[in-house]
């Protein structure tokens, strides 16, 4: 009664390459971080993941021709010292929590047989208040992950997250160790409230230390500075409400 | 576990035949469509779809005899240049995501094997507003199709639906896409509130003209404006009574 | 991963039997009639059904010994012209839609096998508002049912119950019927507010004309008595507080 | 599509054991209790379970170091007369039914290998008010096991718990019964309200009789002092509130 396709676009053997996961999730961070990526990198598609795990849906491109919701796969084959990289991105994760299980699972098995042997995950971590300066905080499966990350300015701060990490972003981890395979997770301090190009920029800086790749920002950041500016527009809106209301307070 | 039975009431072969798919959704625009083409066009039961998909319930008709829910197939052989058409209907789609795959997919293989190479998906687009003029949007598995579908007055407009189609007239373009058989969808615009004869009457003046069958509408649009006669009425006891509350307002 | 086991108390062979659907339901009129059935007739268990599809509990009986929850049957063999009974009956039907199917679907060809040859199930039919004079409503089948149910006081009412009938009393009859085994729901009218003796003392009523049987009702009909003086006293103390309300009104 | 992995870290072979489960639960009090016996006993992990039942999610440690979310068991070998022990603890309970029955019948089919013979559930009994002096309540799946859980001090009361036990103590016992594997669970009553360690430590007392075992409960006894002064803090606030305002009454 499940159903999962898989649709090869290209046939790809990639070598040592690491698995680069930016699945929607909180302020979409993982998912900005990933697409630009994909685009200054001129990633390639090589796979499609159709599943009854994602939503009964299609989606309408700008020509009005239909596509079933799926998950992607792109390639990039690293230049010089890069490693090779694969990036999964897509609209939706598994609905439940068995569907997150078994495309994690499918998913582990097919990258491992493409030549993946390192998996980064890509997140955000929701603070319920506006994150003037994130920081991104790092999770991984070996403590020489976790060196590694710190030399890329991650941060590690014990208990947080509290409630660890959920979704695809945890799950490939928690299930790559199991297989051998080892990772960690990147998650840009965001407010939750929007999507935040700002904390997906500064995950790109500690990626970008960490792939060895040099890529242009200036469009996430130009992204962050529109957003700022929104944001400031409705603080001052709020300040002044209150302003008004404390003038009355006194008057009355 | 999953329980699905066929009851083939008459064995058929089509040649080149359509899907048309009309089952319950948004103003139930679809379902009202395929039901008067079926009525119309004199078409005839060859089998019924029984699945642990569909609510465990069964309905009573006026002798008091139960019958379970399903999905039912009619047929309709061409005259002349006209092409067999098949009808899908029922009292309920598939009730959660993996039911919906399943349904369409087991659909998708079965119909095929009938005769079927094109899918026309039938429903509403809500609007979550009335809509004295309601316009039919398209959207298409393929650019032929789309040109198809303009010439029969449907519309296509980027960015609408935004959130794509969810359901069976999604799903089946989107999985027969897959498995090579292309087709598109016909969304009467309407306002979701209600069940819309009107909406259903515009859908099936376009679908005539890409079957090239000529149907008799008045009965749908003698339902339309009965429709239309109790919005007004609404309308007006709505319009009264703000005129009536704004001459409180003057008056205090 | 479905879990399901039977075990067999007692291996019996019935013959033409008639198999009693009691599960819980609207106003536990059906659980109510078959418990009722069972005590009378001195029916026996002869097995029981565990299985995934109901709750992860235990229920504890007053010696402190805990007791998976489950469905059982109780059979009885007719004396003399009446036909074999199979009781079934429980603390819960199965939770979600696929457990319904599944478990009817596995129970009809179980008693197929075990000589069942037409199925009555029992519930309630609720009506949102106090029934003085409770009626005993029908579906079946087939016309010959319809006619043996009207000849035993069971009314049928064009539209009634407009929803049909949803879980195992719907469903037992309508798979059943999709394999050839024959029959027919009873349904007693009830507030639905609670549970309701003087339903199930009518169903009975027409319950054991289409049976044959003599069974005292004396018990139930004092358990009748007692919510119609517990109803009685909770409407009085409700007039009385609108009388003394409008008091207010009049005197303000 | 159901995933569950077994990971042995040590190959253990008890005689004659007793299974003992933590899992969390109402007011934690079986996961407090078992989590300081596995301390005080110095027992030792030989078994992870991962499965699909369990959330999609990792826990992550002080070091920064991910942890796919699980259960785990820990074996203790009897000193001189005492029995074998094996404990179940874990962060979750499977989450819905169908999980809760393959986790336990898996289980049960490993622990019985594995040379366990008898199953003893750790839980709470929530009364929805604070309890000063918590008394343990019983439940057992033979007369023999509620005799010697009375000689224990673990009292019988009939109807309660109404509800019958939910979750994996009630159908480790269940099904275990099923299977002729005998037990019983000890239920601390609590508030439900916050993780209670006084509870904990009246059913660790119980269970010291039932296996012959002696342990320091004084870091229990500790956190329950703490947690009753915390109480006692919040009753003083409330009681002062309430008097407040009934002098406001008064003098109104």
């Amino acid at each position: 009664m499940v159903f999962t396709e898989i649709v090869r676009t290209e046939d790809i053997k990639l070598k040592d390459a690491i698995l680069l996961e930016g699945l929607p999730g909180v302020g979409n961070v993982g998912k900005l971080a990933a697409m630009h990526l994909i685009e200054e990198l001129k990633a390639k598609k090589c796979m499609e993941i159709y599943s009854s795990h994602f939503p009964p849906q299609v989606l309408i491109d700008e020509d009005g021709i239909v596509n079933l919701v799926n998950n992607e796969l792109y390639y990039y084959n690293g230049k010089g010292k890069e490693r090779d990289l694969l990036f999964l991105v897509g609209e939706y994760q598994g609905m439940d929590s068995s569907g997150q299980y078994d495309l994690c699972q499918k998913l582990i098995a097919m990258v491992k047989e493409m030549g993946v042997t390192t998996i980064y995950t890509l997140g955000g971590y929701g603070l319920g208040k506006l994150v003037p300066d994130p920081r991104v905080l790092g999770a991984a499966t070996s403590n020489d992950i976790v060196k590694l990350f710190k030399k890329a300015d991650v941060e590690f701060i014990d208990g947080e997250p509290g409630a660890g990490i959920v979704g695809a972003s945890g799950l490939l981890l928690g299930l790559g160790k199991l297989q051998g395979i080892h990772g960690g997770c990147l998650m840009g301090e965001t407010s939750g409230y929007m999507v935040d190009p700002k904390s997906a920029s500064v995950v790109l800086k500690s990626l970008q230390k960490l792939l060895g790749v040099s890529i242009d920002l200036s469009e996430l950041e130009e992204r962050a500075k529109q957003v700022d500016s929104i944001t400031n527009q409705l603080k001052d809106i709020e300040t002044s409400d209150k302003e008004e209301r404390s003038d009355v307070n006194y008057i009355g």
